[in-house]
């Protein structure tokens, strides 16, 4: 058996997240179809992490098993002849059999899009939150500072999980502005279920007046996931890269 | 009676195009349905000209005669709020009763974007026509040459139409490779059906070493619709601007 890791980018707007689900299209759904039509067998494919409905990846990654003769380069073009245009593969590379695209991952980088500005965008607002408040940049930037570090995130997790602990570290979080465009980066060692979007929805309570930098102490420290107010939507999130 | 003119931008992907057509979705239907539950009465909306099914526009110019009280410059806003997320109103203006979205244009400026290399992308590929051959930027900027000027373009034109001269004047046809996107400019004092995607289409039969730029000057004195072998698809095509 050999094991295949595919580097893969999606346009999630039109899907019910990554994850298989009975009678909804899903990423994986769509990949598992695609991975066993051309290697003639049912193939189940195991991916880096769930992303949301309507989030998007640069560089989520999968992995799946088989025994076909097909060489491990050819399953980009191939794989993309049969996948819808929403979807796309951009690596293939043969993997140890020990190689797990979850357990074996050391870190992710996500990233966030704010459209700020009054008019909304048909084109960029499939890829961002748009967001009409005005937002200082400069709090965030210092909420942000407050979040950066190895913490108990437990108050930016959502009820749906049940992992065992809540302890990530955020290697780093960064507010950048370009034009009316903020894009948020976040990086750790692993995320909770909704963490970055919950991240997000309270640096834009910050930005936007509603509670202070100080507050955002409070929150991270409470480990209650009642405080936190404001969780952004899905659209503005990226899966950009899994590091391995 | 007001008239008002506005300028709309649309993600065409899951339209039937601008025209009205009964039973699919359609971006002159939404403005309608938008504008009427607006001003609570059963307002058509006139637009400067149709887009293809799976087009997109970043300037497209639509207006609507109402008695409504509300200010010219509210209806930006409030029609932003109905409207579905694809489509989005910028401008709003007042027009004279005079003034016709089509009849009163002075030219149009359309966009076109290729994607140039061996790998999709689901984000750009849903706004631009993926081309993996490789193209000669220089004989396309040569045959562009060909086109531009007065002329009697019957051979870009498609059979579904039925105007009277098919003579316009094509002002500018620029090639701008930009990464691995090449961006076709097209500007001309009017444009006929089809007439930027076939016009797309032979550039790109050019830059691959199809046709010669000396076929491309044939094919237009020709004007023989059957002459043209490449239509490029939908997808990249913008309409950018109207002129007035």
């Amino acid at each position: 058996m050999r094991k295949v890791l595919l580097v893969v980018q999606y346009d999630g707007t039109d899907y019910f997240g990554f994850q298989r689900q009975p009678d909804v299209p899903t990423i994986q759904s769509e990949l598992e179809a695609a991975v066993s039509q051309l290697v003639g067998r049912e193939t189940a494919v195991t991916g880096a992490g769930r992303t949301d409905a309507g989030a998007h990846a640069f560089g989520q990654t999968v992995t799946f098993e088989t025994e076909s003769p097909i060489p491990t380069a050819r399953f980009v073009s191939a794989l993309n002849a049969l996948l819808p245009d929403a979807i796309g593969v951009v690596e293939a590379e043969e993997m140890p059999e020990s190689f797990h695209p979850r357990y074996s991952a050391v870190g992710k980088l996500y990233g966030y899009r704010i459209l700020n500005r009054e008019l909304p965008s048909p084109f960029i607002g499939r890829y961002a939150w748009h967001v009409t408040w005005e937002l200082d940049i400069a709090l965030m930037r210092d909420a942000a500072e407050v979040l950066i570090g190895e913490h108990d995130f437990a108050a930016f997790s959502s009820s749906g999980s049940s992992v065992e602990s809540t302890v990530r570290e955020l290697w780093r979080l960064d507010v950048e502005p370009q034009g009316d465009l903020i894009e948020i980066r976040a990086e750790a060692n692993g995320f909770l279920y909704m963490m970055v979007r919950r991240i997000v929805g309270t640096l834009t309570d910050v930005g936007r007046g509603l509670i202070s930098v100080e507050e955002v102490r409070r929150i991270l420290q409470s480990r209650d996931r009642m405080r936190v107010k404001t969780t952004a939507p899905p659209q503005g999130l990226s899966l950009i890269k899994v590091m391995y």
